[in-house]
């Protein structure tokens, strides 16, 4: 089958992610135009995200195309996920059904499937972004699983090199911070999966109990060790984690183990509230010059200071923008008809 | 006046029907291109469908217009729907000044005015309907009333026709199935008089108490009459009904005559589960290769069950793509500039 | 700096306000056209308004550009807007995190920034909308903000223009009407802005209590002197008021000593239902023939009765159809390239 889906970026051979990160420069710097003309690209939310909204609508009408957006809880539209369910309760269709109804509207899908509230043991299974992957005759763009966020991926990706230059063996802490809610660790482990693929050197700061699923871990290793890069190690301090970072990645997760269990998690979590990036701990970054990394939204004095976020060191706000380009990009190569300016 | 509405398929004549589906089969050839650049199409949903919203967006997308979407419950909007209201409650707008003025912004206005809970002489009336379709300047489109559903019923005379070919004289089973909630009428009606119109036998198959509106029955019956095609009868056991049925169309509505009183409704229907479209029971259709249609969304597994959704027979996906084929026609037809490619 | 916002009428020199109508006429006459070709505007709703939605939308397309919008309450967005807050709480995403986003992926931005449940002498700072536009390296419209709307202003001059003709000298009166809420005085005091500026006679006619803020009413009475208009009176009766008006604004406010106590201020106006637009009052304008102006959406029965409404004297729908041709003047002064046609 010809069809190809971006679900998870190491799903795309490495030559592939590099020719799309050059391709994304191209479009930031204004030389490809037009493309999708007449393309639709249909997005479904499971769990909101105006942001994701918003840039993918705004890169299909940049290049001439139109989204259509549904999303769970609008428009009476509460769907049933679960296959072979007997529908005689409050889903009014099954998402299966949308999904092949936009199938023929669209030339692409996007879903944000969400974190299922089971047990992770499920709920890493993806089954929801694998059905509809599979459903479908469009490709399929994963605009946040359980498990992954390649998009974020590939935005992080871009803004580290255009903020560090050659990325190579330079560090990358991932550190965890205190959230009043219990997130999934798709954004977290992408983005330490796309740092490592550059070939740089990854720290992974969290507090005991908030390691990340070991098999994630284990590929981030394997990763950075394929590119040339170091996984340097785990850490439980968020001031010795930053030492000579060259770039920190602000994200906040559940504890694996008690996914699915909001109460419990939220207990363990409460004495967690010193995990946070502040104007102090970023003077330990490499010259106090780390560059500060965020999905957002951010909660503002909780996850990271507003002197940290206002201030030089924070590129979140070209992330963001990136998050854009990278999606004009990916839009090209799975829909679009590239041409020179 | 020159400004041409669709509210029902019967107010149209015959021939402009067939050529509405004449070009419908050549937009979906591609062979029309243009035509609604720079018009714009406002649609009013007192009751939400995505599928419609979807559907539309894409047609004038396609065509190079714009779509602007206006819904009951969103913005805060809750419009007042009664003529002469002293409007001291919670309504802020009344609906014929929102419709006024999309008029002036619009080309176009689409909407679904869903079922008032009133009686069904009353709900018969489509009081609001009318009322927009005589206060807009500009054409009106029913997206689906208490009584009529034009757009759905063309996406179903195309479907027939793709599917069966030569569909004079063949035979149209209209099957009641049971849903947890009493949905109106408007889809089988208009549903049975497409297919009448086309000149094919109509059964329609329904539990004792849910008979359709007598002056809707006597519409299909003489409607067939006039095709050439003939009404055959109505039938109250969902295993008979199926027998040497072309096509099958499951619908599900709520007895007429408790309408507006759903509490005493659900009680009736309570007993009506065994009303649903099963694998075993489609084996009765001509050669068991009866077409299956649902104007979706489904109940799976109350309505119709996985196995028939999922197998051959269904044309569900079809019939839904058709929604938007048929509305690019519509489009194209009442304010379009039509060219060839 | 080169950037433009409009945030008020008054902060623009009265040549350019002057310079926009005229190129509105023009815009509505056809014969301007594009403009916005591959320009994205960015809409934040604080507080819902679906007419100023959809006439953004309208204008953006009309000429080639594309609307993103953002309103709180919907996909689960319920940003803080307090600079320096601890964000632990219900709010995901602090306001100015959104609008730095939007301001990398849109031309400009528009905000409602509704009223804030504070004491006047707090929300008549507009604090939001000004940091907003502080932020913005892009154009910022106020889309409503506690005190102004410049949009709906410019909306008025032009049907003033349109419905009076030469409109120096002319009565423009303001009346206050009886709403179930209370409402902010930025569409009255923008109004009485706008027609003093076009040389007016302005009269505000309202109940003891419902004076509007004392800095407004000066700067109305400044700017109609400026004008060459006269600023004729405050008047607390709703039949004298009228005596031979040009024009009659109907608009609604709240008490602006109670603003922020809504229950105080619902018990002052419990007694001031007799303050509304009757056809009997309407003969009192100069020769009966007064137009009916009002922002909409309008109270019927309540506000205005409706044969006022749905009579020769009202002017309210061309009022409304004005908004989108006076925005689409206002974007292609401020983000786009005109062209003759």
């Amino acid at each position: 089958m010809s069809k190809r889906d971006l679900l998870a970026l190491e799903d795309w051979p490495p030559e592939q992610i590099e020719a799309l990160l050059q391709l994304t420069a191209r479009i930031k710097r204004g030389e490809i135009t037009g493309g999708l003309e007449k393309k639709v690209l249909a997005l479904i939310f499971l769990t909101p995200s105006p942001s994701t909204r918003s840039s993918f609508q705004t890169a299909m009408f940049l290049h001439g195309g139109h989204t259509l957006v549904l999303e769970r809880g609008q428009e009476g539209w509460t769907p049933e996920t679960e296959l072979g369910a007997v529908m005689d309760g409050e889903a009014g269709e099954h998402l299966i059904d949308a999904v092949r109804v936009l199938d023929r509207y669209a030339d692409a899908l996007g879903i944000r499937s969400g974190p299922p509230r089971t047990e992770w043991a499920a709920a890493r299974q993806d089954a929801v972004m694998n059905y509809v992957a599979q459903q479908c005759e469009k490709p399929v763009i994963n605009l946040e699983s359980a498990r992954r966020h390649p998009c974020q991926a590939l935005a992080d990706a871009l803004t580290l090199q255009e903020k560090l230059g050659q990325v190579v063996g330079k560090r990358f802490v991932v550190t965890w911070a205190w959230h009043p809610r219990a997130l999934p660790t798709a954004v977290p482990v992408s983005a330490a999966l796309a740092a490592a693929r550059l070939g740089m050197e990854i720290v992974i700061a969290r507090p005991e109990g908030y390691e990340l699923d070991p098999e994630d871990t284990a590929l981030i290793r394997r990763t950075a060790q394929q590119a040339g890069g170091e996984f340097v190690h785990i850490n439980d301090d968020p001031d010795d984690a930053l030492v000579g970072a060259d770039a920190v990645y602000v994200g906040s997760w559940g504890a694996v183990k008690l996914y699915g269990k909001p109460a419990e998690e939220a207990e363990v979590r409460a004495g967690l509230r010193d995990w946070k990036l502040t104007r102090s701990r970023l003077r330990s970054t490499r010259g106090g010059k780390g560059v500060v990394l965020h999905c957002l939204p951010v909660r503002r004095n909780v996850e990271i200071d507003d002197q940290v976020l206002d201030g030089p060191n924070s590129a979140v706000v070209d992330q963001a923008e990136n998050r854009l380009h990278v999606q004009r990009a990916v839009l090209l190569e799975l829909i679009g008809e590239t041409r020179e300016r």
